[in-house]
Order: C-alpha cells, then structure tokens, then sequence
C-alpha cells in the first residue's frame, strides 16, 4: 500500500500539531525539562507495545520539527505498517529536552490515530474479503482529516468526507417528498455526485433502486434482512436496472463483522471505527 | 456539582466547534439539506440511548449557535448529569435545514466527552470513595481541556493541565542526578509548584520523601507493592515527616480499579480514561 | 429558488469578512470617518446600477455586523435575485461613521460575487435548458466556496468542490495505465464515489463508457466532435450498457454557449465564470 | 524593474496560499492522485498562452513548498515580466503527486494576479506616459495586498492601501462642514498625512486648491471638464497657490485611457483593473 | 474629544482579548473561581487609582462579552478623560465567578493603555500647543493598532502607523543616492504619499527642502540645533519654496519637551510614549 | 544560566512575530525599502546602548526568518547576558532590503523583554539573596509567555503562569466560607495543586497556617509587619506545623526591595516588573 495514499493533507497535521503543542506548553514551558543539564541529548525509539496498525507518522514527523528542527527523526516503518510487541518503529536523536518535550504529543497521535488504524485492520481482516469496512462522519470533533487517513492505513476506506462530498437521504430529509422525488431533485440540483438512500426495509430499497440511487444504506438490519436485500438488488440488476452499491450500518461490531460481511453487501460502516476505538499501545523508549 | 466547574474555557469551546463545522461543511455546505422545502421547522430531542454521565453541552450549545443563532436550545440537563437510556437532555427547536446541518457535530461532541465523563463515573464508582480518580496528559490532540473538563463532570480529578504546570520528575530527567538534587533544582527554580517524583519501587519512595517530594507516582506497581508503598510513607509521616501524595499508575482498569483504590493510595490515574474511553451513545430524536 | 440553498457555510463568510476588514482598517481605522461629527446618523441603500443576478448578501450582512452590530440592515432581494438599474436591493441605517467604514467592504463581496452570478445567468440563459452550466476549480484562492454559492445563485451547478470531492482521470494520471485499469483502481479504494475521466476523443470515451465511467469530460472538442460523442453515448446506452454523464469544457464562451448547449451534452463547464468575471456595479446612496 | 518592489509581505503570501490549499484538499486530500504509481515523478513548465504580464510568483513558490517542499522550483521569469503565448515562465520537478496537487492552486494564483497585471499593463501602455495608473480599494476580498503587488507588477501604482492610509474627503464626509474646515480639521488630526479631496466640478477643486489639498480626485469628468480643471490648477499654481495632484476617475477604460491620459491630469484610477480583469491564460505542461 | 476617533478597528480587538483569555485560562480555566458558591454574583467598579487618561475601554468591554455576555457593563468614562485617584470608570455586574476571570485581563488592557495615554497627555500638556506630540513605530509587538489609539486617547497623534504609510529616507536608504534623487524616486514610485526625509543637520534640511521634501525628521538635535531648522526653513519659505512639516526626535522626555516644543518646531516624537509607559494603577472593587 | 530555561515555547514566538510582521507590513510592505538599489547587500550588529540583561533572542531571530530566510543571523550573547553600552549582542548580513524590513519588529522585540530582564535583574541584585523575585499575572496582553521568560532571563521566577496553574485564595472568593473551608475545598478539588492564600493581616496568616496552606500572600504589609508574620511562621514551624512560603506583594520599588528582601520573607512579587519595565535601548548599527 502507498503511504502516499495514507497520508492526511499536510496543512491540516501543521494546524493539529500547532494547536497540540500549544496546549501542552503553554503558557511557561516544559518546567521539568528546563532543569536538565545543558547539553544533555538522547537517542529514542518508538516502540510497539503490542499487535496493531501503523497510522500518524506525518504528525509525529511535524511534531519534532516543530519543536527543534534539530532533532533527526527517522522511520523504519509507514503508515499502514504491522506491528507487534517490540516492533521499532522509528527512532529520534537530538536534544534530550527536544525529546521530552515532544514526547507526550507525538505519542498521543500515533496511539490515538494507530489505534483507530488497528481497529479498522481487524474488521478488514474478519470481512475476510467479503465487504469493505467503512467509516462514517462520526470523527473526533476536529481530526476528521486525520482520522480518515487513518482508517485508510488500517486498510479500510472512505465515506463521505462530509455533508459537502454527497447527497444522502434520510428519513427527516423526505418530509413531504417520496424517495423517487427526493432523488429526482438531487440530480437536478448536484449533477454528476453520488446519491444515497437510507432504507428502513426492503420495500424502500425496491422504491430507491427504480429511482436510480447510486448507493442505498440499509439501516440497522439484521444479516437476514440484508440478504433479502441484497437478493432484491440482484433481481433487479437481472431484470436489467441498475444495481446500487448495497452499505449495511448497525449493530456491526468486531463479533458480528464476519456474518454481516458473509451476505453479501457491499459495504459495513461504523462510527465505533473512528470515535470508540481505543488507543493502541506505543511507548518512546529513551536512551542515553 | 456545580456546572461552571465543569466548563471548559469558553474560547476553547469557541474554536473547538468552529473546527469541528468548517471539516463537517467546506466547500459546499450540506448538499442534502439545501433540498429540503424552504420554511420547513423542526423540533428534536438529544435523549441518550444508554447509561452515563452527560458532558459536553456547552459545545453542543454553541454548535447550534454558530450554525444558526436563531435555533432555539434548552438543556433539561447539565454537564454531569446521571443518564439512563431515554433521558431527554435538550430539545432544540428552529429550521430543519438548521438542525440537520449542526447534528452531527454537537453528537460528535456529545458522544465524545460523555464518553469520558461516563467511563470516568465508572472508575468513581467502583473506586468508592478509596481513592480519586486522576486523568493524565495522555488526551486526545487539541481537545486537552474540553477533555479535562469532561472528567470533572465524571467525577474525577484533573492531574496537570500539561508541562507547564508542576514538576515531575521521571527516570530520564535524573541522568546524573539523583532524586534530591532534582527536587532541590525543582524548589529552586520554580518556587511554590507542586514537584512530583515518579517511583519504580519503595527504596525511591523514601528518597522522595526525604527530599520532600509534594507527590509521588508509584509507576506499575500491584497492589501489594503499592501497600507497602502506603505503609512506608505512613511511617515517615509517625517520624514527623511531610507525606507525599502518592499516585499509582499502570495497570489501572475498570475491573482492577477497586483492588488498587482499596490500597490507601491518594490517587489513581489512567490514560484510558481520556484516550480510550468508547463514545455515549447519544442520539437526536427529530419531530416535525 | 431558495435561499438556504445558495448561501455558503457561515463560517467561510465570517472569516472571508475578517480578513477584508483587517485588511481595510489596519493598523489605524478610518482616518476619513474619524473627523465626521459625533452622532451623525446615515440611512443608505444599496442600489444595483446593472442587469444581473444577486449574490453575497450573507457576506455584506456579515460586514456590518462586524463594524457595528447597531446598524440595522434590511433586503428586499436575497440572492438569486434579478437585477437592473435602479434595483433597490437593501437599506443599512445606523452611525454614518460606521456605514462609511463597511461601505466598501460589503460592496467589494457584493460586486464581485453578483459579478460571477450574473455571468452565470447570462449563460444559463443561452443554454435554454439545453445543458447546464457548470463552475470548475479554477476560482480566486481563499474564495472557493463563496463563489461556488454565486454559481448557484446565478442558476449554475457546482463541479467538484475540490479534490477530495470525486476522482477526474486525466492524461497525466494515466501514465503506464489504460483508462479501464485506472477506473478500476478508482473504484477500489473510492467506492461509491464519481469517477470522470477527461477524454480527447471519441476512441477515449468508448473506453470510458466500456469502464463503467459516470462522467465523462470531452475536453477542447467542436461542437461537431462533441455531437458524435453524444451519439457515441447514445448508442451504448441502447446496446444496454450505462451512459455517462457528458460534460463539454474548452471554448465555452458567452458567443458560443448556445451551440454547445444545443449539442445535447449534459454539462457545459468554464473556468471564465469564476476566474474572469467582471465586476458588477452596485452602488450605495447616502442619505441623511 | 526590481523585483522586491514587486512582491507582497511574505506573510500575507504565506496565509493565503494556506487558505487555497486547504479548501482545495479538506478533508481527504486529492483522491485522484492517491492513485498514482508510488515513485512516479514529473518535470512540469509553467508556459504563458496569451500576452501579457506576469505576477504571482512568490505565492507560486510558496504553493509547491507548502504540498512538498522537494519539488524543485526555479523560475526564467519574475513579476513584471512580459510574457507570449509560449513564454516558458518557470519549471518544477518532483513527485509526479505533489506536482498534480499544486499545480491548479499555483495556476490560480499566477492567473488571476497576472490578469490584474496584464490589464494595468494595457492601461499604462496607452496612458503613454501622459498619467500614471492608479489601482483602488476595488480589490477582492482578502487579496487586497497581492492584488496591490501585481497592479505594481503591471507598471502602475498604488493609490491608498486602505482607509488607514491617508483621508480622502467625499460628499457624505462634509455634511456640516466645508471642504476648507474638514481639510483644517484633518491636518489637525492627522498632521503630515495626505489629504484628498473628491470634487464634481471646478468650482469645488478651486476650494480644494485654495485650503492646501494635496491631491483631488475628480469624480466623473469628462476629459474636457478634466482638461478644464488642469487649467485650473495651474492658473492657481502660476499665481503661487500650491498645485495639488489630480486624479481622474469614472469612465476610465482601455479604450478611453488614452484620452484621458491626454489631459494633463497626473492619475488615472480604476476599480475594474482589480475587479474585474480576466485571468491571463497560464498552463502548466506536465513532462514524464 | 470624540470617542469613535480614540477607538481601535474592532476586529483588532476582538483578537486581541481572545489570544489575553486564551493564555490566562489555558487549560483548565480559573481553578479558584470554581470553588465559588452556586449562583453567587457581584457588582464591581473599576476605580483610578491615580492622576491619568483613560484608554481601552473596548478592550474591557470586549474581556467581559467574551468571558461572559450575560455580564452587564456600563461606563461612566469613555477614552480619553481625565481621571483621578478615586474616580468611579465603569461599572460590571454578573455572576461573580465571571467577573473575577475577567478582572485581570480587562485590567491588564486598562492599565497598559491607560498609562500610555496618560503619558502622551503629561507630555501634551507640557508642550503646552507649541508643537504636537507624535508617537512611533516603537510599540509593543502585536498591540500596534490598539497602542496608536491609546495615543489618540492622550491627546497625541499618529505618526506612520506601519513601513506602509508612507516613504521615510533615512541614511542606511541613501547608499548611493542623493536625497534629491531618492526624494524624487520615492514620489516617482508612490505619488500622493507623504515623503520624509532625516535630517542629521541643517544642511541636510538645505537639501531636504529644496527637493519638496513633506516632512522632515530632525534627529537628535539640540534645541538649539532644532531653533536653527527652524529659522532655516522659515527663510526658505519666505523665499517661496514649500516648507516640510518639521519633527524632533531623540531626547525627548517629560523634563525637556517644554523646551523642545517652544522652539518652533511641529512636532515632537518619542518611542517611550509607547514603549516605556508605566501602567496607570486601575483598580477593581468588587462588592457583594 | 542554560538558555533551554528561559526560552518560551517556540509556538508562540512565532505567532508573536507573525502578528508584529503582519501590523508593520500590511498592505503595502515596506515603501522606502522597495526604493533600494537592487543587490544591496548590508552587515548589521545588534549593539546595547545601555547597561541591562539581554532577552528576546529567540524572537529577533525568527523575525528574521519570517523576513528572509537567507538573511545569516549569529548572536555573540544569550538571553540572560549582562549587557553594557557598547556590547555586540549578534550580527546579522544579507539583503539590505531585507536587515531594514525586519529592524524595528526585531528591536521592539528586544528592547521590550529586555527591559523587563534588566529591570527584574535590578531588583535581584538589591534583594541580595535575601528573597527571590517573583513576576504575577500583570503582563502586556498576549505576550505572557514570552514575558514570563524575560523575567527568568534576568533571574526572577515564575508566580502562577495563569488562573490554570494553582488556586489563590483573595477575599473576594471567601465570601460565606472561612479560609479553613476554601482551603479544604481546594484540597478536594484539585488535589496535589498549590494553594495559596491572600492575607491582610498576622491573624489570617495564623489560619491559613493552621489549615495547612503551601504559600501565603501578605498582601500591602510594611516590612515591620511581615518581619512579624515570619515570626510567626516560625514559631508555627517550630510547634511543628507546616511552614509556608510567604509571598509579599504592595510596595515593591527598586527603592524599597533591599529592604523588604531582609525581612525574611520567601518570595516579592511586583507587577511592575512586567507592565511597567521600560524599554532597554538596543540599536542595530548597519554597515555596508
């Protein structure tokens, strides 16, 4: 995988390295670190403490440099990496107050954003194949750019980056409109962007799939219904309509990740992906 | 308890959500909401769909005013607030498009910091009075004091704020020191700050408290060892010594929290508390 | 046309008003509005001296709100609005002091935003309905989703907001792959998103439509050239395979709109309609 | 022309190039290029398509440092210079993704700040030297001080920065007072700055002359009435009184400037050299 | 004296009380006014402890808004009275939590402009109308805008407020130049502008007015030195060339700037007005 | 002295120096230097005019770095060096455009936050020992950390960073609750915090002993009047009760500091260290 792909634009890790280092430095400095003697410097590698995915080098990389350009850092791993116990992940040298000082932040965002990356590997690795693992608009309030990178270095992908990228279609957006009106209006509104459809039970996907919508969220079904639905999908695929892409979201936990993937959707999201996964384990080990 | 205590800075909040909307709505705005009938209205309810501890209003509050001032926001709730599913916390009542657009991101923040404050309540409970509970440095990237906030309203108690606060001495500041000449440079160059040592056993225990220490963390210490640890400092206190705060650290989960509250120690102190803890789940229940 | 439907995120118009009033103001205020007498009060209006098409009003509301929220502001247009000379458009009645210092503020966001919704009109019109027209990414930096909202607000469409948005395969993308492979990729690590792919000709297009492709760009064609493609596009469709969506950009201007719109392409795109358009003139009258 | 005159505060560069790019990768960055070949690396030349003069280079540099600062960037030309269709302006050489991702933030740039100085250096051209070209507060929103720059960079000059910079007297500033007491009071307030004035007719700009205004602005004149006024002027000059600077203003456009310019009056000011200029036409050729 | 000429842009305000919050509450918020009791409020007034001239009052208006806008404030003074030990500024009222956050930051706002206002007043009233008092460029970094106001609030005046305003020659800019021809590029370059020329002697100012220089800056010269210039350039007037606006700087202080202000001379400059002020002492009282 | 210890965090000198830049050069950059000859090249030595302690090094040498990266900068002293008329603080060579666009910025920076060390370092040298100098929470807006460094420059210390930091106890926060109870109430909600309490008089210093207080203002006490509350510190430590710091504040001069340094007392806090300190005079002589 290329860590190209993986990475978050580069301006949104300055701002949310900034904003992180402000709040832990503020406003007197690192009061421990100015009682270390002058001079003293130190090599520190990152280490795993356990089995997870690699994601927030970008940050950890911006967080030194932004703390003292002078601090080498290099990485033996990149986003996406597997990691176990003991994994060396990287190693810093400079200024053993640079260290200190940057160790607590870069730390927060290799564990918080690996952890969401680890998270995301075991449901790819359940779905064995089976259906893709998606993320959802549930992000930690002002990280979303980092934690969808992440998610792609777990090896799983995108949704909507937000209510900007397409048209989606719920229950309280359909008011006084059918689903075929709803969708009709969003084609003339947003030529050439996705529309999607939220479907409470097989007779409203049938209705979305007539419409013409490009991808229908089948809210909180049981594995059963989804395989009716997707049954419907590929019946009406045969009789020659188009065949939206099939997204199951509820209830999809690391237990129930393979019996969703096994029926045959397209696609499993879950906020729990992005804003309950806990952080993986990554120490800074100091040397003299 | 009383709700300013739980507060963030206002100007935190302020830029948290300015954040939060401007990822959540660049470039386009919400392309399904510009759909719905013009003059439509909405009154919703937040009601939780779980047990926990509510934290986070003030972000929510001011989600809604900076997506629109005109929605109207009453809360039936405060930061801190015992809920069980079905609590209705808030109700907000304007435009439709209006609470669409600003739904997710004040659930984010909901989630997020109800999150915390409930897994904090958690460790409150179990801890039952033994010892505090204590969150650490280890927060999620630029949410440092709405987190710290969100303890407060689980119960817990704020560790530091960050470097800037107190001293704390660990292995790596004590190259070529021992630990009373740091607590000596400590006391010297910054007077009246807390100075803190971290203790990998009970003989750096009794060094600390020679020198004075105000606090000592006893890092991944059992139980035992943290009773002996209780036991020593007691002893020093009979023979007229100060007594340190002690801190344990390391090891402290939901299901040990008891056993090592029950130790005597002042104040536990976990990272998962703030960079683990699984979102609430909170939902807004939308009416015509 | 509704208005919520045309207004970009409040917090883009915010900034946007911040940074043109600093920029007017700093370091030392209006020297001018400094030697008005104490007390002196204005009612103004603002007057369109041309044919057009509104847009900006949320920008200049913003601007006075930012001078002096006491000065009261009303419109009787909101944008979407046609013009001509003579149209009142909105009153501002407050401190003349402060009307003078927003003045040039609220009419730069609004002559040039109104400027972009008026070529757009003009286009729109020449179409007939025939294709709609399209905006691109080529607009003034720092200004993408204020004029994206002129676009609609001039009856256009908006085209990716960015790159984020959706993928556009073009020459420099397919090196050492075919459009199929590339396609292909896109919709392995994209799902659900649009994939385009610019084509130079006629070969290129069977391709893209043989791929699955949702939108195709015909990028610098004759009208001719671009009436073969529809035709191309027309018989795939009835042999049963899935027509893309059909966009024509290169030579668009308002001489030749209508000949391409007459083509039966779907989308007519210019960067010209953001990058290139003048001004227009809106004036405001000072009374007592 | 020296270059350093040309340019705008790097600061203002810095932030505005931040502003593009942001909204042109939030919040997944460009998908397209995510699916590029790992390693693929390009050399691309800015290449001018049109006549005409070249601004923008500073926020071009800035723009390929801020996506990836190993693209090596070097230019042939700098701001001011005269550009042909053909003229190759500048190359970059990097990462084939890098330079996709900045490629349509630096051509906005350099297009629309070069179109401003295209179209001044038009103006200057016929103006012959018979009046210098004055830019106005008639700027966009945000780019007040790269708009200044590139007017700079087309040969003419700039007349106020903003509202801090001198006081320019006009109608709605003299109610209650006239124009010999509002001067008397801004040289008592604001001792050594400019003071302007806005006259109608000559009868106003003899006022103007006989309290001491250093520069007139004459508002909507025809070129006799403007020719009229410069005999006025040094009528008054001949007998003595100082003679102020006349700038001519209204009706000023690439067809009339010559006339004007032909009157003897010192400036010629327009809004539409930075309001309403089209983009110059640049393409960057992308090479293996 | 006319309280909208005394006051800052507002935007640069708004900042400013932002960034004194964010590093007096950053982050945890006041940790002793959440001890406070439930409901408890205050009324307080801000008192002058001392003789002096007020400014910044936007600046505490704006401290209180932010901390919390349900305090209510209302001024009895406004920029630029006259205060004495004892006189009762403004009044605040809210909770009393709220008043206490705010009370050293809107103090530290009063106290710092009120004392360069205080100071640039005793110095006005010992030049006693023989010759304005300017400040300068010498401010404290980031308060530029709102010091040049406090300035305004003593009764002094604006010199150039940045490297923007105006052309201000001084040896290290005529390397290789004559005034005379550096005069003449400047005007060449920016017409209209105030041109400055510094002068280290008379016969400087010989050539300073012979090339129409608009102000001359005569560098710490003695008063009798200055008389000279002075003499000079009335000679030079009677012989009917323009006569520039004439500034002293260097030495001025409180002891001597009766003396410097009688000799004629316009204007007397001093970076201590701005950089060297001492807070004026303003207090509040707080009641129950 | 290491000059790890009295630097600020590196984020907020350059967000200090963004400002200053931006206020100097906005809109037009610098005027007088673009009429430089081009290729002008300058060596420039920042030198003390007056007797002080350097500080504001780190700040001079990023306004470079923001002006011109290429401008070479080396520094023969550091923050916290003993400065006399005459010393050769550093030396700065490049552009002459360049040393004069970034002069005033970097001396205001300079001459500012040394003052502040220069005046803090007079004060230590008169407190001879006998009580360390203690800076408060009265500094300029905005610039608290970079002020708070300049008092460590000259061999102060740090009071309390912000209201974060540790609580104070005044009489406005002991309304309806003795000191015993604040103090007890602090304990508890912010444990391993420093507590201080403001006293009057000997008798609420007897309390706040007794309720184990960790440092106590005596607030505007004579010297005879704390020289009794160190007695009656004493005589508490002896009866083997905790011993405070005791902090005086009220009075403080350079005149006075000698004296009430004898008294015994720990710590003297002044404000007018901060807000008051007048510039120190550092001139940068520029060569060819």
């Amino acid at each position: 995988m290329r860590p190209e792909l993986l990475e978050p634009p580069s301006g949104d890790v300055r701002d949310a390295v900034e904003r992180a280092l402000r709040e832990d430095l503020t406003p007197l400095g690192d009061l421990t670190a100015a009682l270390l003697p002058a001079g003293a410097t130190a090599t520190a590698r990152f280490v795993s403490r356990a089995n997870g995915r690699l994601a927030g080098v970008a940050c950890a990389t911006e967080t030194f440099a932004q703390v003292d350009p002078a601090v080498e850092v290099s990485w033996f791993c990149a986003d996406g990496a597997v990691l176990e116990p003991g994994t060396v992940i990287g190693e810093v040298s400079g200024a053993l107050a640079s260290v200190l000082v940057a160790e607590r932040t870069a730390l927060n965002f290799l564990g918080h954003l690996s952890g969401i990356a680890s998270r995301v590997a075991q449901f790819v690795e359940r779905a064995a194949g089976g259906a893709r693992i998606w993320d959802t608009r549930k992000t930690t309030p002002g990280l979303r750019s980092l934690e969808k990178a992440a998610v792609r270095a777990g090896g799983g992908h995108n949704h909507r980056g937000n209510l900007s990228d397409w048209i989606m279609l719920k229950d309280n957006h359909l008011t006084g409109m059918s689903i075929a009106e709803a969708v009709a209006a969003a084609r003339d509104r947003w030529p050439a962007r996705t529309v999607q459809v939220e479907c409470d039970h097989s007779e409203q996907l049938v209705e979305a799939i007539d419409c013409g919508a490009d991808l229908v969220l089948l809210d909180n079904m049981t594995p059963d219904e989804i395989r009716h639905c997707v049954a419907v999908a590929a019946a009406a695929e045969a009789a020659g309509k188009g065949r939206p892409l099939l997204e199951a979201s509820g209830g999809i936990t690391i237990d129930t990740v393979a019996e969703f993937a096994a029926t045959g959707v397209d696609l499993l999201s879950s906020g729990a992906l992005t804003n309950s996964a806990p952080v993986l384990d990554i120490g800074l080990d100091i040397g003299a």
